[in-house]
């Protein structure tokens, strides 16, 4: 894995990563530990590998459950250049919004094509990672994501056999994810807010009804999509640690 | 309180009382702890005090937060003589389970009815709680319910300032409740199962929106009504954590 940078904080060893054109980051404990749980955290569209909220969860589960924790940057997102078809779809959402106009149509058709090329990065990203000696192929693997990063899960977990839990967050839903959804069959942890105009409630629930999945929880919360709730972070921590385990003590390396 | 028998087993001792007509059980820590909150538990129609899911989850409580958990008979349940129109009911009911016929308006009406009488019974109960040297009037109090346990809490809170959270199970729902729900400003926390053909999901969803609380949230779980999941039952321990603390370190009384 090409490194470009390593700074540490609070415990935690931030990473920065170059393979061929994605731009990544991986957390991982200072302790370090050989085959911790890795986990995958997809952000939303317009933000980046470094969101506030992504961030948060993955320092969350570093110093909680001891887990190693990787984001990507999206096709045109952070790092990244921008092709000028991602960039009108990206002005043409701003402009529906500064007119006060619905977003979710532009939204879910930039999703999608963003999350079909996410995938195969994803893969790529995950075969790196998995040759780190710190991580290697046993290491149980999670997927994380909000918004884009929910998409990009949803179409990523069926080609992808490695990734054993997900855990969402609230998401543009329409057709063709809810048809993808149900080819999803490992555990599935969704989160969504109760009271967020931008959300329509009844395609969430049909979201969480399409999930093949034997396990899975809806956690419908009172409030907007951001913050998310400190006790749902926690909630995800629980989660991840039921399906994945929680880190080995710390052995040196 | 008047108490008429007292066992205690794994750290847990559990008393018996009859308060005039009623009948019910606290189970506290044998390390009690004065000003440790309270948890009143509502059981499903047809149960009693002593229901396994009941007693299952107020051993956990006792055990993991240190909680003090009194529950009592509905009238006309477990150790209390029922009246006619009540044993009337409760036939219906057999007869509609046998005949594979519908339940749910039957039930309706007839967990009205009993709220309606058991929330005068559980004000009492917390009266003469509280008058125990062991709990007090400092103890912060919460109300947990399943089925008729919910109707009975919906009811209950609204008159009755001194409970400060509550935690429901899935519950047959009607408009009536979905109307009282709204008088509910309260944190709550309420699960339901997603695979189960006895429960409406959308008169679910319904009631949880009805909720007047500023925090609240909805969680559905893949599954039947009975068993609760683990995760579940550790997710009520948490959120009552989080509304009412947990108990003081133990001391001599």
């Amino acid at each position: 894995m090409p490194f470009t940078s390593e700074t540490s904080s609070n415990g935690v060893l931030e990473r920065n990563f170059t393979l061929d054109e994605i731009t990544g980051v991986l957390w991982t404990p200072t302790s370090r530990t050989v085959g911790a749980p890795l986990l995958l955290a997809g952000h939303t569209g317009g933000m980046h590998k470094k969101a506030p909220g992504l961030v948060a969860s993955a320092l969350q589960s570093v110093t909680t459950n001891g887990y190693t924790v990787a984001a990507i940057d999206a096709p045109g997102h952070g790092d990244r250049p921008r092709n000028r078809q991602d960039q009108q779809r990206a002005d043409a959402i701003h402009q529906a919004l500064a007119a006060g106009e619905p977003i979710a149509p532009i939204v879910i058709e930039f999703n999608r094509s963003l999350a079909e090329r996410a995938v195969p990065e994803w893969q790529a990203t995950l075969d790196a990672l998995q040759a780190l000696p710190e991580i290697g192929v046993d290491a149980p693997v999670g997927y994380g994501g909000v918004s884009l990063g929910v998409v990009t899960g949803v179409l990523l977990a069926p080609v992808e056999p490695r990734i054993a839990a997900m855990c969402f967050g609230g998401v543009f839903v329409d057709d063709a994810l809810v048809e993808a959804a149900r080819r999803i069959t490992i555990p599935v942890e969704y989160r969504i807010p109760w009271d967020d105009e931008q959300f329509d409630r009844s395609t969430a629930i049909a979201l969480f009804d399409a999930f093949g999945s034997k396990e899975k929880t809806l956690h419908a919360h009172s409030g907007r999509h951001y913050p998310v709730p400190d006790y749902e972070r926690d909630s995800s921590d629980r989660f991840f640690a039921r399906h994945l385990g929680r880190a080995p003590e710390p052995a040196s390396i």
